[in-house]
C-alpha cells in the first residue's frame, strides 16, 4: 500500500513489506542476527485494536505491533486514531523503566508508521486470561502483579513527582484523548443506557441488563467514578489492566498493551486487575467438569485476588516511605513528618485508593457482561443458559461492590462477599 | 533597557518606552485617538506581581499590565515566570468570552514582552476590598459574582464541554504550572509549617500559629484539598479570585488579574470569593469606630455570602439544565434523564461543590492570617491588639470550617456560625 500525503506516511505493512522494513532498520535488524533469510513471520493480532507480528530468526526474535486507524475487531466504522502507538510507545518505555521486570523492552518505535518492536515473549508465555481459563496456578502472580503496580503507579504520581514534572507528563498525555474516549463509552456509559454496541446472554440476561439501565443509585455511582476517570491526573495508568494485557508463565509476569495510558486514577488499574480477577473466579463453575469442579482453583484466584491488593498495599507504602525525602510534594516532609500523623495521612490514602479501587474493578466487570466487548472467560462456556449463571452472579457481585464499596476496609471482606453471592 | 537574546526581546518598559510602544501598536493607538501628546500615564501597580499602568487620552484609555520575570513584592530573590501573562491574557479571554458583562476586554497581547493591554475601568471603580474596608454597600454584588462563577466554571467543565475540548484546554494550561506551584506552596504548605515567609501578628497570634502548624486533623484535610488542586482538572478556574481581583461600583462588577488561572477544581474559585468575604466579616469590629458600630455592614456581608452561593448554584444548574442536550458528556441524557434521577445526580454534585468551596475558602483564609501574603482587610487597623482579635476569631472559625466542612448543607448554617464565633 503505497503512502499518501494525507496519512504522513503511514501504510499497513504485510508480511513482504515488512520484512523489507526489519531489514532496512538497524535497530531491528541487529535483534534477529545476520542471517535474515529463514524469517519466520506469524500473525497474532487476537487484540481488538491492532495488528500483531511475531517475527523469529536463527539467532533472535522481536514482536512488531502496528496500530491502524480504526478499532479492527469492529471495522473502519469505529476510527480510532493510529497516534496511541505513539502513547504505547511511551507508556511501554516509562513503566519498563520503572519496572523493568514485568515489561518488555521496547527496541524502536516508528511515529509515522504507529509501528512498535519490542521484546518477544518467548513459550511458554500465554496470556493470562486463557491460563485462567485452563485453570492453571501462577504461584507469583500477586507478588509480581503487585509489584508492577506499586512501581508504575507510585513513581508517576504527586507522592514521588515534583508538580512541575507532574504536570508537564499529564500535558503529553492529554493527547491520548481517544482512547480515554472509547473507555468513557464502553465502560461508563453505554453499558447503563440502550447501545447499538450492547450486548448479553440473551434471553437469560435481558432483564439483568435492563435493570442495570433502571438502576438510579448505580447510575450515581458510575457517574462519579466517570468524573474521576476525566479529571483526576493522579498517576500515569496503564488504562486497561485487565487479564488480556498480562502474558505470563509460572516465572515470569510481563504486562503488554499499554495504548490506553494517560494519567488518570490509580484505581482504574488497580481496580481493572481486580475486577477481572473476579470475572475469572464467577467463570470457573461453567469450565468445571467432572474430572475438575474448579473448587482448589476458585480458592487460588480468592486467595490471589487478597495477595494482590495486600501486596500493593505493601510495597506501596514501602515506595512512599523510602522517598519520603525525594521530590514528591504531595505531602512534604515538614509538615507530615510525626510518626502519628504520616501513619494517618498513609491510611487516609490506602483507603481512597481501596474504595476507588473496587468502585473502579466493579464498573470493568458490569461492561465486560452487558457492554460491548466481553471476555473469553465468560464467552467460552458454550452452553449459554450455564454461562448466563455465571454471569449474572458476577453482575449482581459487581452492583452490589459498586454501590456498597465504602463499607469495605479489607480485601478479606470483599472476598467473603464474592463467596455470598448465592450460586 | 535593551533586549538580549537570552529572555527572547523582553524589556521592562518604562514611561517612555511605553508612550513609543503604544504609537507604533495600531491596535493600541487606536484606542487612544489620533492625539497621542497629552498622554497621562500612571503607575498604579498595588498588586504583588507585576507593573500596572493608566494610559489615558483626550479621546480613550486603557491599561497596561507588564509582568516581570520575579515576585515584585519580594524581589528578584522569588524568581516567577512572567509567561504567567500568557495565561493571563487566554483566561482573560476565555472568561471574556464566556461572561463578558464582567470580564475587561482585551485589546492586545504581546508575548515576548509579557504585555497586555485591556479595558480601563475608569472611576469610581475600585478594589473590592478596599470598598468593603470602607463600608460600602454594593447591592449587586452577588447577583454579579455569582453570575461570573456559573458561567466560567460551568462552560469550562465538562457538565459543558466534550471530553477532546476538555483534554486539549486542560494540556495548555498545564503550561501555567509555576502559578500553580505558588499557590501550592503559599496556601497548601507554608502556613503548616515553620516558613521564613510566614508572619502575623505577634505574639499576640503566636499560639495560634502555632496550633496550626500542630493540628494534625487540619493538616490531613488540608492534604486532601491540595491533592485536589494538583490533581482534578474539573474547570477553567480563575486561580486567585479574592476580593482583590474584583473591581466594583455600585453598579458594575469586574474581575481582572487571572494569571494563576488553570484547569482545577471550581470549590477553589467559589472558596476564594466566600473566604474573603469571610475575611471582610471578621475584620469590621476592627474597622468601628463611635460613628459606625458596622453592625449593618456586617449583616450586609452575611447576606452577600449567603446571596453568593445561594444565586451561584441556582444559576449553575439553570444553565446545566439550559444545557442538557449539548456536548458535556459527564452526564449523558440517554442515561440520566429520568427527572428523579437528574436531580439526584446535580444534588450531589452542588453538594460534593459546596464542601470542597467551603474547604479551599478555609485554607485561603488561614493562610491569610499565618501565612505569607497577608489581607489589607486586617493589615490596615492600626492597632496590632485590636488587629488579632479579629485575626483569631477567623482563623478559629476557618480551622473549624475546613474540619467541619462536610456538616453543613447549606450556606445559611455556615452563616449561623461565623456569627457563633466568640468575641
Amino acid at each position: 500500500m503505497a503512502a499518501t500525503a494525507a496519512d504522513g506516511g503511514f501504510r499497513v505493512l504485510d508480511r513482504n513489506s515488512l520484512i523489507d522494513y526489519i531489514r532496512a532498520t538497524p535497530a531491528l535488524s541487529s535483534q534477529l542476527g545476520s542471517k535474515l533469510e529463514g524469517l519466520s513471520v506469524k500473525e497474532v493480532g487476537d487484540g481488538n485494536l491492532n495488528y500483531v507480528y511475531i517475527i523469529v530468526s536463527s539467532s533472535g526474535s522481536l514482536v512488531l505491533k502496528q496500530a491502524i486507524p480504526y478499532i479492527r475487531c469492529i471495522g473502519e466504522s469505529w476510527p480510532m486514531t493510529k497516534e496511541r502507538a505513539y502513547f504505547e510507545a511511551l507508556a511501554l518505555k516509562e513503566h519498563g523503566r520503572l519496572c523493568p521486570t514485568h515489561v518488555p523492552e521496547v527496541y524502536h518505535f516508528d511515529r509515522p508508521l504507529s509501528l512498535i518492536a519490542m521484546r518477544y515473549l518467548k513459550p511458554p508465555h500465554i496470556i493470562l486470561r486463557k491460563g485462567l481459563i485452563a485453570g492453571i496456578v501462577y504461584p507469583l502472580l500477586a507478588e509480581h502483579m503487585s509489584e508492577y503496580m506499586a512501581r508504575t503507579l507510585f513513581f508517576t504520581s504527586l507522592l514521588y513527582h515534583s508538580t512541575l514534572e507532574h504536570r508537564r507528563e499529564v500535558a503529553e498525555y492529554c493527547g491520548n484523548v481517544e482512547l480515554c474516549r472509547l473507555t468513557e463509552q464502553v465502560v461508563f456509559s453505554d453499558p447503563y443506557k440502550v447501545s447499538q454496541y450492547n450486548h448479553w446472554t440473551s434471553p437469560y440476561l435481558d432483564h439483568n441488563a435492563e435493570a442495570v439501565r433502571e438502576d438510579d443509585i448505580l447510575k450515581l455511582e458510575v457517574a462519579g467514578l466517570k468524573s474521576m476517570f476525566c479529571e483526576r491526573t493522579q498517576a500515569l495508568v496503564h488504562g486497561d489492566l485487565h487479564t488480556g494485557s498480562v502474558m505470563v508463565t509460572t516465572e515470569s509476569t510481563q504486562v503488554i498493551d499499554p495504548e490506553f495510558a494517560f494519567y488518570g486514577p490509580m484505581g482504574f488499574d488497580i481496580g481493572a486487575f481486580l475486577g477481572n480477577l473476579i470475572l475469572a473466579f464467577f467463570s470457573q463453575d461453567g469450565h468445571a467438569d467432572q474430572g475438575n469442579d474448579r473448587s482448589a482453583y476458585k480458592q487460588w484466584i480468592l486467595k490471589t485476588i487478597g495477595d494482590v491488593w495486600n501486596l500493593f498495599q505493601k510495597k506501596f507504602i514501602t515506595l512512599w516511605n523510602e522517598n519520603k525525602d525525594g521530590n514528591g510534594e504531595a505531602y512534604l516532609k515538614d509538615i507530615y513528618k510525626k510518626p502519628e500523623l504520616w501513619n494517618l495521612v498513609q491510611e487516609k490514602y490506602i483507603k481512597d485508593l481501596f474504595h476507588d479501587s473496587l468502585g473502579f474493578g466493579a464498573a470493568k466487570m458490569i461492561r465486560r457482561i452487558v457492554g460491548v466487548a466481553h471476555v473469553e472467560d465468560f464467552e467460552s462456556i458454550p452452553d449459554a443458559r450455564r454461562r448466563a449463571t455465571c454471569e449474572r452472579r458476577a453482575l449482581e457481585f459487581a452492583k452490589s461492590l459498586l454501590k456498597e464499596r465504602r463499607r469495605f476496609d479489607k480485601i478479606e471482606q470483599v472476598v467473603s462477599a464474592i463467596q455470598e453471592i448465592p450460586t
